[in-house]
């Protein structure tokens, strides 16, 4: 009765059916994401179709529906002109996890080009572009014309979607993120995909995090996750896998802007944390893989500069300075072992939320972020420690930001006594193809 | 991180709280209800949580907490300057209920007043002021002045409530109306509840009805609505109580406005269907019961006349005139049975939304009801009827109204073979105290 005659749907209805635990058909679904997007569902509707969706779930139909829904409602980029293959990876989010950084040059240096389309961060993990903007002169907002040329010339490139790319999507997200919405699997799968699937990527890795500093901390809610995504990709004709892989404690030692963007350097020249190199090899295997070039040896292009010198021409390309000094924030505070033992603990979270707290990471969508500070990891867990040996640094802008962070870090890491055996978990838990 | 400073708690917490199906604090529901109102908490945000509560529940002192917050949204009556007792009915709303209109007056005819605080019809259930306002002159807007002058010369009123009743129960309805979140037994509860305890009564008896025609077709959730209010409102110091009864088939013989005011004064002349006259001395009883009159013979105040002479009063106080004839539209449609037998089945939706189709009811609040159309019955379910009897009679103000409720009808009764024993379940089917 309430319904519009010119509409083929009353928003009540759908959210009555998905309410009472039913499935939408495909015509629903289109219908509802379009009539969000112009504005005849009101956002009071569509978030209350989101807490029915998130309590009683979608079946895999559903969900690519959604995300079909969401890629429709802007435009699909086409690099079909570009004449290779292309690959893209796409994190869950993690602290410390700056290995798009290398992986952009490493993987665009075997002739795939990787069409790397990011957000920004927000919360306590960062985001791929405040990283790289710490980077003097570099620009994360290019034209469509930049982003092809880079492609083209470059073979790689990472930057900001544009407002074109599933504006569905973003307004739910922005929804979801005021309603309490956002931990829903089929929520959360249709957002990234839709993203990726508009982007225009012919093949797709997925990171998907879990542990303390992950988004998913649950090993079996991350699983489901990557296998909904990898269906909704296979399913749209994207060659997607995923990985799982542990977010307990913090990837590599550094974890801010300018720090993070200088251990990823440091990967890119045949060095850098044993656990970060892992990562960004195991990646790029799979990117490689996926866009249909198995065994590469991409250790090698590490180890010989071929990756590097991707990189210093990808950060030009971009308005970047490669061998500009990347700032430090002037004041320091260290902390050190209180007794001699084992490092066995070091929680994500905790990090990632002091991070956030010295500034490097937002609030809000429209907050800067401070590119100089950060902490910097002298210990990992498995590692031996000394009474007075140093376990971080935190770098600030002003001393009046410690106390904050090192409240987040209260019960933060466990040194065990001396001897205790520390059997480190595989950093990559599983795959998923 | 979301969190506004200068508030106690954020919207999106207390969301997540109930979407886990968690239990939110007193504190935290004041809140929400408070800064819902006061326009703090968006729309998309308390639609989400109301989607949250449909589906994870609430508990009895949530329940309690959600009431007495829309209560404290607005001010509250008080009726003790009256110098008598006060006692009210509130029904959840069935096709051909009229009771309202003889009982106001008959329980008023034993000293204890009743003051009606009523809202309009929505959907295929009449509303009490639609059906009133039927009367040439009646008035449901009084002032406050006039409510309670009616209360102390004539002892009871029937009237709309004011803005200032529960004004977060009037918000947070049209939300819901919009958003799929009116079937929730704490939110229906929590609803009905905060009007009747701002109301003032001291005394309250609920209609609950169940079955074909009633918003709750079940019994199980018919009880549970009504055990949930029958807590409320005693928690709340209302001596309340509540009789779950039957609402498969219409109630009476006649369906729309001016029809059921006239079917209301044949019961209050000491006539009318059993079936009404049987429903309308138990709620008297009840209602007279819950104010503490006990053992009262209601039914000798229908037949002396009393009741009638209370309503005459009524009528003219409100500025109705008791003796101007009520309007009967013009155009009939008479639908007669097609075969002989025993009418079994007689459906209170069917009837309901066909009359509502004839123009008897509202499809937006702001509409207006027409008063002389409906649906005059002319057997009900176990009569005999021969082939070519008359079923029901449409009434409307022109013959294109009738295809539609036609069409509402189709299937809508069941004639039985002659010879089929019908057996009628009673109409009040349980009682609660």
């Amino acid at each position: 009765m309430s319904q519009n005659r010119n509409e083929p749907f009353a928003a009540v209805d759908i959210i009555g059916i998905k309410r009472e635990g039913g499935v939408l058909s495909g015509e629903q679904i289109r219908w509802v994401v379009d009539a969000f997007t112009r504005g005849y569902v009101a956002p009071e509707q569509m978030s209350a179709l989101a807490m029915a969706i998130l309590l009683n779930g979608c079946d895999r139909r559903e969900i690519r529906d959604l995300t079909l829904a969401m890629v429709d409602s802007g435009e699909r980029l086409d690099f079909s002109g570009l004449g290779k293959p292309t690959t893209d990876k796409h994190s869950t989010g993690g602290v410390g996890d700056k290995t798009t950084l290398p992986l952009m040059p490493l993987v665009a240096s075997f002739g795939v080009a990787v069409p790397q389309l990011s957000g920004r961060g927000l919360g306590h993990t960062g985001g791929t572009l405040d990283k790289l903007e710490a980077i003097p002169g570099w620009r994360a907002d290019l034209t469509r014309e930049e982003m092809f040329a880079a492609l083209r010339e470059v073979g790689g490139v990472v930057c900001a979607a544009t407002a074109e790319l599933a504006p569905a999507d973003r307004e739910l997200y922005r929804l979801r993120d005021a309603t309490g919405t956002v931990r829903s699997i089929p929520l959360i799968a249709s957002s990234i995909m839709s993203k990726k699937i508009a982007e225009g990527t012919g093949a797709l890795v997925l990171d998907v995090k879990f542990g303390a500093g992950a988004f998913m901390v649950g090993r079996a809610d991350a699983r489901e996750l990557a296998r909904t995504m990898v269906e909704l990709g296979t399913d749209a004709g994207v060659s997607t896998r995923a990985l799982l892989t542990r977010m307990d404690s913090p990837l590599g030692l550094a974890i801010g802007n300018a720090n993070e963007v200088r251990e990823a350097v440091e990967v890119l020249a045949g060095g850098g944390p044993a656990d970060v190199r892992e990562l960004v090899l195991e990646l790029a295997r799979e990117m490689l893989s996926a866009a249909g070039r198995d065994g590469e040896d991409v250790a090698a292009a590490l180890d010989d500069g071929r990756a590097m010198d991707r990189w210093r021409r990808a950060v030009r390309a971009q308005g970047g300075d490669p061998d500009a000094p990347l700032a430090r924030a002037p004041e320091r505070h260290e902390v050190r072992a209180a007794r001699d033992g084992i490092l066995t603990r070091q929680d994500a979270l905790a990090f990632g939320l002091a991070a956030w707290r010295l500034g490097a990471g937002r609030a809000r969508a429209q907050d800067p972020v401070l590119h100089d500070v950060g902490i910097d990891l002298a210990a990992k867990p498995g590692d031996a420690v000394r009474t007075g040996d140093l376990l971080f640094t935190l770098s600030a802008r002003s001393e009046d930001r410690f106390p904050a962070a090192l409240e987040a870090l209260q019960n933060a890491w466990d040194i065990s006594p001396v001897g205790t055996n520390y059997r480190a978990e595989p950093l990559i838990a599983e795959r998923l193809a």
